[in-house]
């Protein structure tokens, strides 16, 4: 551990909240696998909005870097410092502030748990919809920085579709409040809708209030096997075209499953490209889209499966969300986008990223929410090995070049952080990169809020 | 008629589009029964977006203001010029770029009327859920720029919650994109959303990119009459507290049953303050719904009506699109205005509303979008009394004060425009006015994009 900086010293003496030197676990987020680890003065540990806008004060007045941090799995180096300043770690501010079950609303800060955001809607009778990946560790304040997607997003949209309210410390240190517990405000500019999402670098935010919705009596996934992308892709745009609004729309590649099948509970040739439809609502609502999606995904399928027990259902989706894991098992590391594009471009996106792949002479896999042409191509590497780290640099970047040239874009739902940089401007264009740029600069004139992170 | 101005000779000579002396037709809009008249310097009409570009830099290079118009349908006197400067007429720009059916999609330019593109949408078997009331006169392009809402809001939201992309003439004059045919795209800020609801103040919009959602096969409302505003206040929150996700949730006070009563399809004692909910769905599941909300609307009620037949439903609608017409007519003039609270907040703000009408000796009455809190409290005018006049400015002034005190908003659904500019600043506080105004210079440094509009 390093020496104390002047910085740490100097912080702790200004400010009401617990300054904590750097430790290992605030230097990182999911990046640290391809070697992002970062350096920061202090850690600061806010109770409250107003010690968070303490901290943001000082560290304006004194030029220090502010780098917000949630619950660390960012997948773009978000909350990683890149060089110093103050970690400003969201965690000890948690509490729900209010809760109205009767009125499908909550104000919760920050620091808690995606998870326990969506318990607490539960217990409720409610829905938070939106599911990403680590619920258990994210937090619901870096879930609104990223506008977080999720499975769910098909149907219910993203994180900032939950968002009525935002409350952020913004520059040079004040708290404000955009929005609040209400269904519809066309008052000012949607400086709600301008906040989430950005990845920390217009302000921090402290607290959300949330809409939620009554939630589904019933929730029955089906699952369809097919010879191929193009068979699979094709089962995904009959549920669409049929006008069948399921709650998720996942597909699994045949590589994918190739790695991750074991535990899958339909027995399906090796290589077989799956789709994962979701239908939900009351009983007898979910009983039906069940019964019109089985009847559209078993067209050309391999194999139907359509699991009604809850314990089999609970099989099904906890396979699913091992699947990440067991493919990069394979070889001990990967490579992992997030673009999407239209609908109507998927089983091109698929085929073009998985040749991507072959060509550089890399093992790849394709999963993703199908629904939301959003694709999880993920390159297999071999764990420490400079080349393929290389060879994977090279991967995303012809990913993010297909993305654009299909329409789409460089992040679905990890957003840009300091990883994507570089290819933001291509994706906004001049005009686009400069206005991006003047809103920044408008919230932040001395670029002290996250530097460095979503910038073209 | 005025003499050609230099401007409308200048403008004329240095672009392509059509370029017309400044006719009445385009000076005003819905406010003008309350006084509000514009004047302009000249009008112009493109027919493509870079026509729009054009006729904007040359506005911007000769430091001329430039107003965009859509429909006229506004209650804000966002598209009246205010003092000169040039009128961007949208109604040639109206063509569907693209409609993709099975992706539940469509690009349609800023000058297409709402019910067209409700029309396009439904002929492909989906729904276009914004329903603004002057959806025949209002185009898609001011409904994006004022984020417009209406009755089923409630369930789907309003527009912006539908808008996946704009394409945009930004200063000094250029043509931008911002998002497209993608359902998800956290690469930048969400630029998107800053445009929507902009009001014309930070770029022209001219283009917009929708995403569309399977039509219900069945829609069926339900009518419940109370006595008084608690009754129908709880009657509402039963609904809601309930789970019952009704797709829209309207509520007509006494007063406006009194005024606006004759067509009604109940027999309700005069001065019953009624709740129309509307089931919508699957046909089964609009049934079940139905049947719940009847169930539900049923207790403490004076009556309850729940028509099946199409013409029966169509009739209550057309009666409750009647409602405003009905009411204005008591007295030749209004004063209405579109506050939002949150919704536990409802019967409180509806009752306070009528007793400032009360007090200043104005006849008033309420109706509105119960579920999403937002209120028309109406003032009836006498036409032409200046003393009305007066008076209807004092209890907009004060219906503006207790949407704050009950922690709403000064607009859920007409925005800004010209005529709530000065009670902006009191909704989002010092700092938050500090930073709308920054956001504005950032992409409008001269101020020319629909000067006086939208600030605080």
């Amino acid at each position: 551990m390093s020496a104390v900086t002047s910085i740490e010293r100097e912080l702790r003496a200004a400010v009401a909240a617990e300054v904590v030197a750097p430790s290992a676990q605030y230097m990182v987020d999911e990046t640290e696998a391809r070697g992002v680890r970062g350096r920061a003065d202090a850690v600061a540990l806010p109770r409250s909005a107003t010690e968070a806008a303490e901290i943001v004060s000082w560290c304006y007045a004194h030029d220090v870097p502010v780098v917000p941090r949630g619950g660390g799995t960012g997948y773009a180096a978000g909350a990683v410092p890149l060089d110093g300043g103050v970690v400003v770690a969201l965690e000890r501010l948690a509490r729900v502030r209010s809760f109205d079950p009767l009125v499908w609303r909550m104000e919760v800060e920050a620091g808690m748990t995606t998870a326990d955001v969506r318990r607490i809607a539960r217990e409720g009778g409610l829905l938070f919809p939106p599911d990403p990946g680590a619920a258990e560790q994210s937090q619901i304040g870096g879930n609104v920085a990223t506008n977080a997607g999720g499975p769910h997003a098909f149907k219910y949209g993203v994180t900032g579709a939950w968002v009525t309210g935002v409350e952020a410390v913004v520059a040079p240190g004040e708290v404000v409040r955009f929005g609040g517990s209400l269904r519809k405000d066309v008052a000012g500019y949607d400086l709600t809708s301008l906040l989430v999402g950005s990845e920390g670098t217009l302000g921090v935010v402290t607290s959300v209030w949330l809409r939620l919705t009554p939630a589904p009596e019933a929730t029955w996934p089906v699952v369809g096997c097919y010879d191929g992308v193009r068979a699979g892709s094709a089962a995904i745009e009959r549920v669409v075209g049929n006008g069948l609004t399921v709650a998720a729309l996942e597909y699994l590649d045949g590589e994918t499953m190739r790695y991750a099948g074991a535990g899958f509970p339909v027995a399906v040739p090796p290589g077989s490209f799956c789709v994962v439809a979701e239908a939900d609502g009351s009983h007898d609502e979910a009983a039906r889209l069940r019964a019109d999606v089985v009847d559209v995904l078993r067209e050309e399928a391999i194999a139907v499966h359509a699991p009604e027990r809850a314990e089999d259902v609970a099989a099904l989706w906890n396979w699913r969300h091992g699947v990440a894991l067991r493919v990069v098992a394979q070889r001990g590391g990967k490579a992992s986008e997030d673009i999407a594009v239209p609908l109507d471009r998927l089983a091109e996106a698929i085929e073009e990223s998985l040749a991507i792949g072959s060509r550089l002479g890399l093992p790849a896999a394709s999963w993703g929410h199908a629904g939301d042409g959003n694709l999880h191509t993920t390159f297999l590497l071999a764990r420490d090995s400079e080349d393929d780290a290389e060879l994977a640099a090279r991967a995303s970047e012809e990913l993010f070049a297909l993305a654009l040239r299909l329409g789409g874009t460089i992040s679905g739902e990890h957003g840009v952080g300091a990883v994507k940089t570089q290819w933001l401007g291509e994706q906004l264009g001049a005009k686009g990169s400069e206005l991006h740029a003047a809103v920044k600069r408008s919230l932040d004139p001395k670029n002290l809020l996250n530097p460095g992170k979503k910038v073209a």
